[in-house]
């Protein structure tokens, strides 16, 4: 291996893309830089507009996303100090399941009629489509159909088919003219290759490709006849084959070579590999170098994320999904999720005063159990283990000398004891967890870290990066260039993670013991939802009737929820320039 | 009656003395004045000592109530206009059981052994005698005491056998010298009529005289068998008998006259006739002229106290006593209490932040159940119905959108559930509530009078005053004076009532019937205690070893939670010369 090559990994967040330029040898992250998007998320009006989007609605601009590769990418080549043509592959990542309708082409419907709502991609956390979600649940469960286990017993509101049929019955126009309905995670790869490919980590996660396939086309047509079609517009066959000139592309794999267009973005040589699209969380595995059977990766940040390869096939309660190859090939790969953890804290912070650090500052001199409370972590709904997002939160055991720390300390105890559950729910079905393995953003919180290990009682190993997608994504970029044989031998000599970083101590796991037992009772008591979904009905129905689909005026929980949201900044309209 | 007749009426509060100067033909109320204790709560330390006391303890000064009396009624005097010479008569009302050991004269054990803290008086909210009252409650049940279900099933820590019982076993030298223990309730009257007496309203609630007589000599003995002449420094007998000098006195009785040195302190006429000593909750029906059978006066502060005159006698689950005369003489009087309720909505203000305005004014433009909270109003435990001091609060119904008014206003409809649930627990029980009359602090916020209208489904009359067991009391003096036949024909003439001034509003009330049912659900689930006393047993093991009893360090719930507390300002020891 030439000890002067590098890979760029460029990951797409909510909020801005970031590009690293890692040498592929040992992993070393030479530069990096960022793009904020301009237009942020999408939530509250489409960009030169005023008409109000609904409360559940969150969409991005692909214009920002180009910009990525037009600003970030050179900025952190120029910032590493590695010379363009010592570059030998790009690999991206993206939040998914974000999606788009598109031409043929690839153009995306949005810059043909930008004032069209559902023209434009739907970022993971639009949930407008709860409805049609519970529909294709409800039918899928009444029909019996083998792929619903594959996904805990539910598909989400965010995924694939549940937006699909958002579009359809809201905008059947929209619907008709969606030549291509893609991840934005494959829409990058196609504007970077010039040819489209569908990665078979989104395919099978957020696309419902099981075994070989999708969802029926009498499934379809039963949800709504005119949604019979709708895996035409994504991609068939086998991996690796090419149907209809789309490949159903393996993770690791070569997408293709950089067009010279995509060359004068980045200012990379036209013709490097460019990896197979994938997933935020999924590439993480890999900067952490945990893609082998039993390492659960947690990307923990507003909410935490699950990712572990298995040699083992089970049907585990409440995950988001298990895919074969879906994180690594060769491998079934599994997903589950908590669907707030950050998200509370901050929640807590934003509404009841104190902050981040002096909370855990006075929350850490506590003995365990001291302050008395138990908390359901279902502030944003529980998504594992009971997949119930009508779920909310719960907190017992208030006193009149109850003070914010101990509030706060309970609620990340909450998160602490949902991810037990999680962990305990794998091994119970048969998927052994060998190792937890954590990354991202609250790794910084030491505290919250130990309260980890204790309630878990095992060691946790750390991630060695604070850049985990984009370096997960580089690593990709050096298997795709032919670098290494497998993403596995890539991540041993690029990934990094530190072992047993944090310890248990027996005492207080003892203690968080018997804490989580209450937890346990909480969770069996509220989890069949009796209680918490008559208070959300009743909510639900106290706030005023509801506005017209699509477009609607007036806050929202979602609206609210999005604290790193903000709104489109920007107002001018999407520029039917953007591939210049 | 002549015109120009006045009555004084002095309230002895937790941190104040009121007195106010009333016209008794019509109950105008001329002038008031207000004395702080100079000692406030002692609650940390003894008056001159470094040495702390223990997590649930709570004494007064008798120097401090004596003080009222020489400052306050003085002024109060002063700012009406009356001469002293137009006043025919004196009433108090106290807290309690706020009770103190003394000599056989009344000299209080504190002024000799300022240094013991068992010397002192126990204020109604000192705890630190709990186990002293599950012992009774133990015991008592287990011998099937006939007293027990007066008292809903348990007394309380802060009544007297209780209290007694800690002073026998952890300073058993003072409760050996304690030759009386009395009420200050009527402590007080025997320092103004020289005599001593014992009102059958605290005789009955906090004494437990059943029926003509105390817990039985054998019972207490099984209790410890130095307890067993116990009721040998209370009073004995049946009402009206002097039993060892001792009257067992109906309240709007004459106590007797003032002294020359009460009269001397207070600027009073001697002679003027002194009111049978009353409770504040109590003496406050007849200042809302709601002294007849089925008028609920509620009296809501930072906790609230039901009272209730019946012509009917039931073993109500909860309450906290039904004493024959112990309201109006002539009918049963039920007590019954919601543990903290202005306190819970302090603690939230104290500790998340906001103020009660801004906040109420955020929560009363929400449509009922908009917030999708339910909680349990247990922050201070529950006394009705549940008799429970060790549950505590539970919030359910949360979400990332959750706001601050959000959470206030489900806490003030959470007591109003909990007033619900007391109201119905007594029709239930055969005791009809007529009328809902609501007394106190809270008067104040109109949103949450209209809060609790609405859930209890009942218009409420609010009284007229904003002193009522000053005025109360005042209405007791006139009576002791015979100005009226008894207290009902005084209330009528000087009490005060606005009928209806609250009525429920349909729409909302239906819209809380359905939370009210979820409450109810929590109720059941949570009221068993199996979870709130396991994280209360929890916390308590993680608090550091018990420290020695009596004296010990270090803050408390207890402590915390006495927002209006605040230790004692002054250093100075109680003086021998407190009665110059």
């Amino acid at each position: 291996m030439n000890a002067n090559s590098y890979v760029v990994g460029v990951d797409f967040g909510t909020l801005s893309g970031r590009a690293v330029v890692v040498r592929v040898s040992d992993g070393a992250e030479l530069g990096s830089a960022v793009h904020e998007y301009a237009h942020r998320v999408i939530e509250h009006s489409l960009p030169g507009s005023d008409e109000r989007l609904g409360p559940d609605w969150a969409l991005q601009s692909p214009q920002d996303w180009i910009d990525v590769l037009k600003i970030a990418v050179p900025q952190a080549i120029a910032a590493s100090g590695v010379a363009p043509e010592q570059v030998i592959g790009i690999g991206t990542d993206f939040t998914a399941c974000t999606v788009l309708p598109t031409t043929a082409d690839g153009t995306p419907l949005c810059f043909e009629t930008p004032s069209e709502p559902h023209a434009w991609p739907k970022l993971w956390k639009h949930h407008a489509a709860q409805p049609h979600a519970d529909r294709i649940n409800e039918l899928a469960a009444r029909r019996g159909e083998s792929w619903l286990p594959r996904y805990g017993g539910k598909i989400s509101s965010e995924w694939e088919f549940a937006k699909g049929l958002q579009v359809l019955e809201e905008a059947p126009e929209v619907y008709a003219r969606a030549e291509r309905w893609i991840e934005a995670a494959d829409w990058i790869i196609w504007q970077l290759t010039g040819v489209e490919s569908r990665n078979i980590c989104t395919v099978g996660y957020k696309g419902i490709f099981q075994d070989g396939s999708y969802p029926s086309e009498e499934f379809l047509a039963e949800l709504n006849p005119g949604f019979a079609g709708f895996a035409g517009k994504l991609a068939t066959g086998q991996v690796g084959d090419q149907v209809n000139g789309t490949t159903l592309a393996p993770l690791g794999g070569l997408a293709g070579r950089l067009t010279a267009q995509a060359a004068e973005w980045t200012g990379l040589p036209e013709g490097v590999a460019v990896a197979v699209g994938n997933v935020d969380a999924h590439v993480t595995a890999a900067a952490a170098d945990a893609v082998r059977p039993g390492q659960m990766v947690a990307i923990m940040g507003t909410s935490t994320c699950h990712i572990m390869p298995s040699d083992q096939l089970a049907e585990v309660p409440g995950m988001c999904g298990v895919v074969r190859d879906g994180i690594v090939p060769g491998l079934w790969g599994y997903e589950a999720g908590q669907s707030a953890v950050g998200d509370i804290f901050a929640w807590f912070v934003d509404n009841f005063g104190g902050d981040h650090e002096s909370l855990t500052a006075l929350a850490e001199k506590q003995a365990v159990g001291e302050h008395g409370l138990v908390a359901l972590d279902w502030f944003g709904g529980n998504r594992s283990v009971l997949v119930d997002h009508n779920l909310s939160g719960v907190i017992i055991g208030q006193t009149l000398a109850t003070k914010p720390e101990d509030v706060y300390r309970a609620l990340i105890e909450s998160t602490a004891f949902g991810a037990r559950m999680i962990v305990e729910t794998f091994e119970k079905s048969g998927v052994p967890v060998e190792e937890f393995v954590v990354a991202g953003g609250l790794l910084k919180n030491r505290f919250l870290m130990q309260v980890y290990a204790d309630v878990l009682r095992r060691p946790l190993s750390v991630i060695g990066s604070d850049q985990g997608p984009a370096l997960g994504s580089a690593i990709h970029a050096a298997v795709a260039a032919g670098a290494y044989p497998g993403i596995q031998e890539a991540a041993a000599a690029m990934g990094k993670r530190t072992e047993a970083a944090y310890v248990p101590d027996e005492a207080s796991a003892d203690a968080y013991d018997r804490l989580y037992a209450e937890y346990r009772r909480l969770h069996d008591f509220f989890g069949d939802g009796k209680m918490l979904h008559t208070l959300r009905a009743i909510r639900n129905e106290a706030r005023e009737g509801a506005p017209p689909p699509g477009l609607r005026s007036g806050g929202s929980e979602a609206t609210i929820a999005t604290r790193e949201g903000g709104g489109s900044g920007a107002t001018e309209p999407a520029s039917a320039e953007w591939r210049q």
